[in-house]
């Protein structure tokens, strides 16, 4: 067939999501790979023209083929330099793989405790997510289908690292609880090793959109931590800049060029986008949004989210 | 997962066509089935949330499966129920099935040649379209790959009905031959019967947008055809009205209850959209498009076509 | 500046509506003219490219310059042609001012009640509808602002047809209450003198879309009326077929050709859409909508409606 | 009228531009304020609802209201404040006004030139861009509508920071010329004072998008310049990381504190985007980024564009 036709074929199927009010972002689409709903949450993987393959999870893009990798590198590794000798990790969320991918990459890592509330996206994306089936089998990887602030509390272990890749801290929505100023210091804290480092996925972190929960999820940390570090990353399928914000009771300082120093000693492969100067320009935010962090006074606690407990027993199986 | 959510997913993918400059109809989707291009042309077999699963070629909308009996029994029943006994059959086009199927239901027909040029749409269709595989392997049906033009040439037989299944006479495009004055005159005519019929379908017959092709089409069988008589029905799934155009040198006049009569007793099961009455309205134009037909100057020739030689070999290939 | 330029300008700016679930249909738009709130609904004007200027309630297209003269010449004429003399006519909504236009096109009529609830929707339309102006300044013209039913049973003459134009029969809608069985029985069919024709819209009047309200109001009207005549129309910005019902207590039927005499005796000027035998076939129903209709068993009635009163004060105010 | 009516309302109407093939960006609309064409160029005013007042030229957003600052601000301030002490400023294109509005701010400016070649786009803003009302009405300010390489061919005064606030590098497109290797070395570098610094707008600079033009024009830039320094941000409204790039013989290397103090000395009012650290942040680039300017090979150059010419006159006339 022509050019024409071609062009006009290649166009007329299109993946629509409002990113916010009044703001939409469209890809034109290849095909769509699966459809269903899980117990906990409605799922898509879909063939996208400028993303390649691409998870949605209750209408909201999770991952993209093409740059997945900027958020899953920007979440583990910053954490896992700065501590070190980082051996046993836990996992709140991620079910996805590629935050466990990603940490197994590290030499030092012992062990990886993965804990999603939803077994059927786990094995939907073990079956699905090709870049991520190594992992999926890692033997130091330790799979748990529960909810992770239970999980955590029933173990007793320490962690040196703890990750939350979790759903954002939306009033009502199923995660708001895994923000809260008493979760972090009665769960997370009493779980993590001494010199330990918790870190976060913390919304957007655009010019405008750090206000959403960046800021919040900030200013909440260091009602807790003595040392917490903001850092954030440009993802192009998400049309918006993307934070992440690390926390401990020891220093988190090290130059761009410790950063590459570890990374080489430590980490197999090469990053395909964090590198030393990467994170120094993440972590070193623009006026905006560096004197919006300073000035922020909400912080997320049980009692803000007390409302949500008249939704009654399903809150806490939404908790991913 | 929630109502809520549900609702969010179901409405992310959306299949868009603009029907014209300006004017966009977008279906939400189920899932992508097929994609592909054949030697002709691009063709999507898409399942969509608001018709049913759709054949889409060249980035147009064909068929939708929830109301092509409405343009199939327009196209097929009108001709052969004025036809005093229809036996043979000539289809120009009709490689998606279903213009067989409808013809191969009435109990007076004994031989239909379907001449489409594309064997990957017929096979795609053979393989795809599920309510059209009966047709297939009726022993009544001749299927042929060429095309129309040169195989009504070649073949010597006269036909009771030929019908045109076959592109709009879009300038340039594959199909604007089909159309032409002389194709009806030296072609359609002599390969018709005594009493024969010839039935074309006409493109969109809205009160505005017959003038694209229908008043064209009505304008050129009236310089060749002593009867023509056209009619049009609404296809949801086309956002318009649709003309067809029957045409013979015997009298098309029967009568709403005559029609009736001969459904019963010529046509195996039910029509669910033509009947005596529909076809009284169907061809009772309203005003507006009945003037327009009336005053029509235009007559589709070869000479207004002659530009299209200059494309050079292509031009023959595309007929469907 | 270069075609290529131009046309992608041309196509920046689109008005969007889903006309169902999962059904789109957009149109390009030259500009917004206007956008607001009344006490009642949101409204807008609209300059679109396919369409020309549309008034757009609640986010509904209302009606659109290139196509309008077939929704009200399909309200209006064939009530008043049906009757003998028209003189008096009420109007229920029409606030647009194009129905009260195509009524006082009759020579016959000498009075023309318009009763609308929203005063700034008749405000508006009066100054933005420039072909409506006249029809607004025609001294037989009397403008109410009142709520429909308390207007009718206010008041105590007697009309000679009685029109519905008001927004569809929607559960919790403002007009639900306006196509009652009781309202029809006790309200419409006392205000109307001996030989009186009481018409109405009736929404979508497709193939498939009838159900939802075409075939209740046609199956309410004859739990009153002895002579019901439901016809229908494609209107091209509607991407559907209309349905209207003409009722009465005398009979109502005329033929194409006492029509058309009718018409020129009594209408100043010449219709766009409607002639005798645009009525014929516009009164002829195709095959599954006219079973539909005649096995139709719902009547809307007050039980049906009860509900509604859980919303308070509200509802009455919503009466258009 | 209620909530779920307004919210329907809100999102009827939209703007939507496809950023790249196969990828859509979609703003709801207020109103359109104004469509027209000049002689080089469509051009629009809308008002979003994300991102307020949009210019729009040739169906590409220029500048939204919200962020422009991000833009402006990026493009004029850290080639000002690397420069000991600017006084006389040559913008190429800039008929927006913004980039003056911002230049102006500094104290030590004593001349701006601002050479756009488009009358008609400097009057529409000028006329509909209040905040940059005041910048037209500077004293400082020289405006000259012509071909910029022609302007300052024919000028013989020298400028200690030249602005390029151009379109786009696109083969055939209006500025390619503007962008190239022998411009640089035979037009600009020519028209700087000693210790001058020239800076320019270089298109898209995200982890995948920088490949279009950023990395070439920093290639073309570092043949002819002895220090060369690229940086970006995020522009919410553009979905995307944009660069720029300064260009010196002389030494660019403040620290934050240095850009900080200078700030506060010598522009009037407060940046609302840029500080030291932002600044930092911006011209550390991200590893992905950096790897593929290191390594860019291609260089614009006149030889690569003259097939341009064979577009005959037109091309010279469509530089901005």
């Amino acid at each position: 067939s022509s050019n024409g036709n071609g062009h006009a074929q290649r166009k007329s199927c299109w993946y629509e999501e409002e990113i916010e009010e009044n703001l939409r972002w469209c890809f034109a689409l290849n095909s769509i790979l699966h459809t269903g709903a899980t117990q906990y949450q409605d799922i898509q993987l879909l063939d996208t023209k400028p993303f390649g393959k691409a998870l949605v999870i209750d209408g909201k893009l999770q991952s993209a083929e093409i740059d997945e990798f900027i958020y899953h590198e920007s979440l583990v590794h910053p954490a896992l330099l700065h501590h070190v000798n980082p051996k046993s990790i836990f996992i709140m969320g991620g079910g996805e793989g590629s935050t466990a991918r990603e940490l197994l990459r590290h030499r030092t890592v012992e062990k990886v405790v993965m804990c999603d509330i939803d077994q059927e996206v786990v094995d939907f994306c073990k079956s699905y997510l090709v870049v991520n089936r190594e992992a999926f089998r890692d033997p130091r990887l330790d799979l748990v289908i529960n909810d992770a602030r239970a999980e955590l509390e029933r173990r007793e272990e320490l962690y040196d690292v703890i990750i939350g890749d979790l759903a954002d801290p939306i009033e009502g929505g199923p995660c708001y609880q895994l923000y809260t100023k008493s979760f972090y210091e009665f769960t997370i804290k009493p779980r993590l090793n001494e010199g330990g480092i918790f870190v976060t996925q913390a919304g957007p972190a655009g010019v405008f959109s750090h206000t959403e929960v960046f800021s919040c999820i900030y200013n909440t940390l260091r009602q807790v931590f003595k040392y917490v570090v903001p850092y954030s990353a440009h993802i192009p399928s998400y049309a918006d800049i993307w934070g992440w914000i690390m926390a401990s009771d020891s220093p988190i300082d090290l130059s761009s060029e410790e950063l590459d120093l570890r990374m080489k000693q430590r980490i197999k492969g090469e990053n395909r986008y964090l590198d030393g100067q990467t994170f120094t320009s993440a972590s070193t935010l623009s006026k905006a949004v560096r004197k919006s962090l300073e000035y922020e006074t909400h912080v997320y606690t049980e009692g803000n989210a007390r409302f949500i407990y008249g939704h009654g027993s399903a809150h806490k199986q939404n908790q991913a």
